[in-house]
């Protein structure tokens, strides 16, 4: 089952596809969608649409993942500008026909680095030696849209596994 | 010059299209898209975007106006989500080749009932003087949305009238 992970943002929106079975899982794709900040918004939303298009169309995912809504009170700004960015991910997402889950950060980061506090370094770690790689993913926000990826592999492939202790504790809230 | 102005939400979404030349206006069509509460956010989003894409379809507008992010700290939730149902309007509009303006609450309030700290009723009211309607354009969202496009048309066409003053008190600024 392929998945699409993403991680949004107006500046960069990091993107992760992996094919998932079980707790076993290919890296396939991974990058970020580098947007111009000189841009208005409105363009910037434009591209980012394009670029996400264009991703769906060449790795056909089953499922997006993202992580659940967290309102930072401390940067109210820059909460409301990555909601315009990830209410255009949910709508690309949707409008092709992909289901879309939506994990809590305490949650994803159990189920990458083992426990829900980790660091952003230790989530870039993580990802690199799960899938082995030669270096840890670099923008951050690659490995971040991997996790919720991998987060979400488990839970829908192998729902008596690592998720279901964290399910518990954190249940996947509709807001 | 036709104008669509928009008031985001992801339960209503408040629209009006006017027909502006200088002081002078034409209302043109106003309304809200009521979008289903009990579906995912995703589902909401790709239903305003079939809503909007018709309403432009229809009108043509040349521009479409919103009122400038403003960031809710007492209610950062709701502002993200209607972070989310702005991004789609800002990529539908833009896709469609309308040029975006974003304008100050306290400009839009100012253009239409006087003064930048008007209440939702004045502003009702102000709308209804304004177009010479039977009753305020209930609900508000109708009235805030026919209010930001009536705003952009003095701004767009009449630069030196009621605008400058507003304009040089709160010039629009690019997030």
């Amino acid at each position: 089952m392929k998945i699409l992970g993403i991680d949004p943002g107006l500046r960069l929106t990091g993107y992760g596809v992996i094919d998932c079975l079980g707790l076993k899982s290919n890296l396939i794709d991974g990058g970020v969608i580098r947007l111009d900040t000189k841009a208005s918004i409105a363009d910037r939303l434009v591209e980012l649409e394009t670029e996400l298009e264009a991703i769906i169309a060449e790795h056909k995912p089953a499922a997006c993942a993202v992580e659940q809504l967290y309102a930072h009170v401390t940067h109210p700004r820059t909460s409301i500008l990555m909601g315009h960015a990830r209410g255009v991910i949910l709508l690309v997402a949707r409008r092709n026909k992909l289901a879309v889950h939506e994990y809590a950060a305490n949650r994803i980061k159990q189920a990458i680095a083992g426990h829900g506090h980790a660091a952003k370094v230790q989530m870039q770690r993580a990802v690199q030696l799960i899938w082995n790689l030669p270096e840890p993913p670099n923008p951050p926000d690659v490995a971040d849209a991997l996790a919720v990826a991998l987060c979400c592999g488990h839970a829908l492939t192998n729902p008596v596994g690592i998720t279901k202790r964290t399910a518990r504790r954190s249940p996947p809230r509709r807001i």
